[in-house]
């Protein structure tokens, strides 16, 4: 494993093979972002598109199908666990797109820490099968006979990620996670003027031996035909400009093919101060800091960047100035190599060029340059793409401009609003963004500002003394929450915990009887068939199938239960020993055993004492009390496996199991789920 | 309120008034299906469609915005009960477009009914307000001082429903019901040939007085220029053929400007027939009935028509013989207002054309006529636009024509499958379906085809014995699950319970510290404010708020205590009995407690007994016992009031209690939430 020596060709992995183009095909060149040195070219010139696509829906596919969620997730996390160990080769070569250290631990550890979030989160909230079952049963005849039940199966085709070039190793990892997880194969194209990161992470990736065949391929270059190969089985996951989004998006296999096609694209976030966080306050200054952050790290070319700041009326010069005082102190822009630079260049002199533009349009569209310049900061190489932290100032805070046009790197506008609902309405002009902050510690300004602005959001970060330090930051994504937002912003979701797996997924509405349904789900429902017999708790997971069931009872419960009880727990509630106030209470007939007392002879009536697979009861789930139980009434129990789920990584698994007691009168008194962990042996 | 009479020009009903176009304007003449009569005329020329938009935007959204999800979701119920005191009329009105007394059932007490349900469900499954939380709150910091929460808010425009002619009253009101819960005005745009049934509901439900300004408006025949006027703010969820689906999909408000899009079109729905169901088996009969039921009912102009037949290899035959068997038996076809007229004509003497036509296509495409004919159905006025039920075969399972051209009328074809493989592998070739039906007994066989073809589907419905009966049926959509498929279908989804709602709304991920998080969702977050002081429960809802705490404990427990729990209880498991073995359990340390010993003390430790506000312990969810208790510890309890649901209807509501048991270590040895039902005064 080395790093790229200059003129290498940045090689595609398509069909589980290293391919490069033939000598003589047109080539992209890619610089060094600081020092303007070449570090490679990309070309998938002469690339067969349909290929690779065909064989991410077959190898890939089937290689994936043989998996559930619980081993795919499991993957994950050993190559979380591979790639941990190969940081500094990529740290190295992230320096060359002009990323400091900082900046390389949001793109690579950030990476890294999705696979190892999605991975905890796929074992812990999927079942370990390959059948994700969405929501309850509802039911759809009186009898039972007949009930509907959503479930989530994987999409039948490849999931196609095309990636910006701001992010390489994060913005691959991130999209690839879920996909694999749900079973989806995937073809990554990441931008080309870092595109020579994402490879040497798919390099590592290839040689772990991790992941089964046609799982991963890789298209350095140009996705050039690709989205001609695609139908309504496949997925787009777009990160990049509204620009190309949008070119995509009007693609006919889109439009009428039915691909799935989810963009995320720049937008202008905003970032809120509240009328509380005046000056000396500690949202003043976690504003502060933010808005400095956001400006300068990875150069402000994030999708994510605040764009503008949005404060109170009449404060703008003191948070200017705050700004201004903050860049002095702390930010130093050069080649991210050299000691003590806390800034690096922009990706490429293009994106100079683009920015620099943007810059002259907001001018020219009413905005004043309040901090920073347009000339290249002092002592940067000429040869590379510098530009220093920029603020302007719009008097006229509706001006288009400033909710218009995005420069994408160290640049942030400012402007005032006159009340909470001046601001929701400047913030909305964004048309749609990723993200906005609102920093105040006051309930109310809280409230009205996040309810007024959420549905043009797809994320908002409130700050506030409590959370300043703690908080992962207005840029930064996590993997447990949504990424994505409406409008401008791309009208897409990635990211959200499991919920990006689902993205991966089709919903499909199952309705049959019980006995369907549960062959369908592997879940037992309520009517399926049933097996006695050996009393389930003497079954490990070897043994145990869904539908093994013990029945218990009855048992009658006597006043004087409930008496003892209510002594013995100091529950005595008045419902429990109170006959005359008891009768008053519009739900009961009198004195009723407790809700605890129920459940707990129920253990007693379904229970298996002696030692045996069943380790631990850990919880219950979805109790609800239906009828009430008097003095008199006696109750059955029955107790049938529902869910079971082996971990893979343990000698036990959880084993979900249908709880429902029936008093003398067939009443249903009680249901609820126990949730158990039992051997797998 | 009366019929319309001949010469009637359907009016709009916009900016809260009717409105009707100029005398003059270019209108569409509407005929009634059966005879051919003039039933009235459409035309939306002059009205401007963006003072409509801008309405529903203003008048409209503020209107919602002062109810809640339940109050809305009351509304609904109301109309509901409203409509169905009119239903005469609109049936009258219905025969004329050609629905028989059962179609008509289906389209305006199926209508109806998708009012009574998403009402029920939005009050059960929707908090009392108007932040719908969504998952559970993830962590983002080691000290709790910072975490995520997904929230749904509704869009901030308008929700425009073009709707197809088929279901003029159900469409309209299964796509404005969930709008209406989640916030969201509608404009409502129904199809001119039998839109004049929709003016009728949208005449009554305007007349009923139950609907606030600005929420509901009909536009009265063509959309023209409606969707010019829309954004990211809005949403169009469409009904009808694919071809205008692309259009509109196409638009550059949809592609660049984020438009929300939902499409439902028709597709080649298929009809699996186990290789178990044999002549002779309930499967059997009743896969025969419903291929005869889905061609006939509404004259087969339904998006979820039965419009393949795949069928054993070799069972062909005896198949089409039963369908034409049951055709002739069951089967009259004629004016719907006449005596024992089973199906009725088309809407319209285009559709009859359109009809015919595929039918053409489908005989040129290798199609053979195996049952009935193109001729018109004896006995039928010649100015109805009648056409009898029609089966054909193909021999080559795989033609094109067979999974393409979709005849919207009583048209079914059959082909046959060699393996379980290839059936999955032909449902799959309609590339993307609303529905299809599988009939088997066998849980391996319904395993097999239903896991095959999920992907492909929005809803599988599967046909036994057990379920034969009880069953809505193949073609209807139910307000529970979700309506919709993927690629050809319109890759989009309808309904499906709440989904339909939160379709409405935008999600948005809210971080922040736990006080600004409580503030923001209305339920309280651990970490944020808790006050102390009167005992909670002793507070109404009119006082109690979230944050309202009380602690109990410590009280410690004893070997005693576990044993007398385990004779009164009944429940000996040896980890609360047997020393020895219980040190051999990988989890315990020893003997420990019960948990259900721990939850019974908890209520004894934060109960206030005397008679009061709080009614009753209605149940309790996600209970996790983290920390076993063995004899020597002592445990304490803090519970706190999360979650407050007043009850519209009734003088109590929910008050979801966070619950917390702890060690003498401050370990969490327990967390839950209690569910009471307490008074409101």
């Amino acid at each position: 494993m080395t790093l790229l020596s200059t003129g290498t060709i940045v090689p595609s992995y398509v069909l589980d093979s290293w391919w490069t183009p033939a000598d003589g095909s047109r080539s992209q060149l890619v610089l060094d972002a600081s020092t303007g040195e070449e570090v490679a070219s990309v070309s998938s010139e002469g690339l067969d598109l349909a290929d690779v696509v065909e064989h991410a829906r077959t190898v890939g596919q089937a290689s994936l199908g043989r998996l559930t969620f619980h081993q795919r997730a499991i993957l994950l996390k050993q190559l979380a666990q591979y790639l941990s160990g190969v940081k500094d080769e990529l740290y190295t070569l992230s320096a060359r797109t002009g990323a400091t250290r900082y900046d390389s631990m949001v793109d690579i550890d950030g990476g890294i820490g999705v696979l190892f979030t999605l991975s905890s989160k796929g074992r812990r909230e999927m079942p370990n099968s390959q059948v994700y079952v969405d929501g309850d049963v509802e039911a759809l005849s009186r009898d039972g006979s007949f009930s509907g039940q959503h479930i989530f199966t994987r999409i039948p085709g490849v999931a196609c990620q095309i990636n910006a070039f701001n992010f390489p190793v994060w913005g691959m990892l991130e999209k690839f996670a879920p996909a694999f997880i749900a079973g989806v194969p995937s073809i990554v194209k990441p931008a080309s003027p870092t595109g020579y990161l994402t490879e040497a992470v798919v390099r590592h990736i290839i040689a772990s031996g991790i992941l089964p065949p046609g799982t991963l391929q890789l298209v350095s270059g140009s996705a050039r035909d690709l989205i001609d190969h695609l139908d309504y089985r496949d997925l787009v996951a777009f990160t990049g400009s509204a620009g190309t989004a949008r070119s995509l998006k009007a693609h006919p296999n889109v439009v009428e093919g039915g691909v799935r096609f989810t963009s995320e694209t720049d937008s202008l976030n905003a970032a809120i101060l509240g009328p509380d966080a005046t000056k000396g306050t500690a949202e003043f200054d976690a504003y502060v800091a933010s808005a400095v952050t956001e400006m300068t790290s990875k150069a402000g070319q994030k999708c994510t960047s605040i764009r503008r700041l949005i404060v109170p009326s009449g404060r703008r010069d003191e948070i200017v100035a705050a700004v201004a005082e903050r860049v002095e102190r702390r930010v130093r822009v050069g080649d991210p190599r050299a000691d003590g630079v806390t800034m690096g260049p922009l990706a490429s002199l293009d994106q100079r060029r683009e920015v620099l533009s943007s810059v002259a349009r907001l001018v020219e569209g009413g905005g004043r340059i309040v901090m920073g310049s347009t000339d290249a900061p002092a002592g940067t190489d000429p040869g590379g793409a510098f530009v220093g932290p920029l603020l302007l100032a719009f008097d006229d805070a509706e001006s288009p401009a400033v909710h218009e046009i995005e420069a994408f790197g160290p640049v942030a506008s400012i402007i005032e609003y006159t009340d909470l609902d001046h601001a929701v309405a400047l913030a909305a002009l964004g048309g749609g963004s990723l993200v906005a902050t609102v920093a105040t510690h006051d309930p109310n300004v809280a409230r009205a500002l996040v309810l007024g602005i959420a549905a043009h959001h797809g994320r908002v970060l409130m700050l506030d003394r409590i959370d300043a330090r703690s908080s992962t930051g207005h840029g930064a994504p996590v993997p447990h929450l949504v990424h994505g937002g409406p409008g401008r912003a791309g009208g897409s979701e990635e990211l959200g915990g499991i919920r990006s797996v689902l993205h991966h997924m089709q919903r499909t509405a199952i309705q049959g009887s019980p006995d369907m349904l549960t062959a369908i789900t592997g879940q037992w429902h309520t009517g399926a068939a049933v097996r006695h017999g050996i009393h389930p708790f003497r079954k490990s997971l070897a043994v145990l199938r869904v539908g093994d069931q013990v029945q218990g009872g009855p048992r009658t419960v006597n006043l004087a239960d409930i008496t003892a009880f209510a002594e013995a727990t100091g529950d005595k509630f008045y419902a429990h020993t109170d006959a005359e106030a008891a009768s008053a209470n519009p739900f009961f007939p009198g004195i009723v055993a407790h809700g605890y007392l129920l459940v707990s002879w129920a253990a007693g009536l379904f229970v298996d004492a002696a030692p045996g697979p069943v380790l631990a009861n850990s919880g219950l789930d979805r109790l609800r009390f239906v009828t009430p139980v008097s003095p008199g009434d006696s109750i059955r129990v029955t107790l049938t496996a529902k869910r079971i789920t082996p971990r893979e990584t343990e000698d036990y698994g959880e084993v979900c199991w249908d709880a429902v007691l029936h008093n003398q009168n067939d009443e249903v008194v009680a249901s609820y789920d126990v949730l158990t962990l039992v051997s797998k042996n």
